[in-house]
């Protein structure tokens, strides 16, 4: 496998990751890639750089290429006896570049981030339209205890 | 119904919200409640209590006697056109006042409390060994769109 690099996104790589995160079979129809960017993201961007609890990440390889993205937000809860936990958000690794274990290589940096930081758990949703993606998570060890559920509001 | 108050809560109300916490089927296996709480509780409260992004939350009759908490972290994420989200965790209701609607009656605080803070989402997981969750969520609108998964990690 190639050398990769795992790191903390910057403004510069917004609209590489949008067009990765409309790249997907349901972001298809929930992102917009246009050039320049929505100004959605960027307003996103600015409040998840600034908050420590936040960690959007970029996988590039050596010659800067980015091959994968995914967002990390560091909780604190009471439950647990108030144990710190690491959710994952916003997957993706480049099409084309698929079954080359970039995905893994995307986890596998993820959790040494949240244990760096203290977290017992890892924990994510997935919608039960991906099944593709239920099958890598329990390869990496997660079980799929909960359900997720979600309330849309009307605006 | 009678009255209830929603409000954020304060350090004073730690050792009765530790109290719900473990007085529950699942958490009475995960939490302490001790007197004096924890340390664990109260360090995780004050990382909770200084987070604008962390709302922490008990609903009280008007004489102040707690009926139930729950927490509210507002997730700032790129996807869905960097949409904010609502998250909720450490639901509970006290013991001996089940089925007067104050599960309802929490999340109708913390619905508004989203809203108000321009979420379009409100999210949360539960552990598929509360089937009666399940179905009061579903009561309330939310979907079960998604599978939750966890690691556990190896401290």
């Amino acid at each position: 496998m190639p050398d990769f690099i795992f790191r903390k996104a910057s403004i510069e790589d917004l609209p590489h990751i949008v067009a990765m995160l409309a790249d997907d079979a349901l972001g298809t129809s929930r992102e917009i890639a246009s050039d320049p960017i929505a100004e959605e993201y960027a307003v996103a961007f600015e409040m998840i750089d600034a908050d420590p609890n936040q960690f959007l990440a970029v996988l590039t390889e050596v010659d800067g290429r980015m091959v994968g993205t995914l967002q990390i937000t560091f909780l604190h809860h009471l439950t647990h006896r108030g144990m710190k936990r690491a959710q994952i958000e916003g997957v993706r690794v480049a099409s084309g570049t698929q079954g080359q274990g970039i995905g893994t290589e995307l986890f596998r940096h993820a959790i040494a981030e949240a244990r760096a930081r203290g977290c017992s758990v890892v924990q994510l949703t997935t919608d039960r339209q991906r099944p593709e993606a239920h099958a890598f998570y329990e390869k990496l060890g997660f079980k799929p205890t909960h359900t997720g559920f979600k309330l849309r509001m009307n605006s």
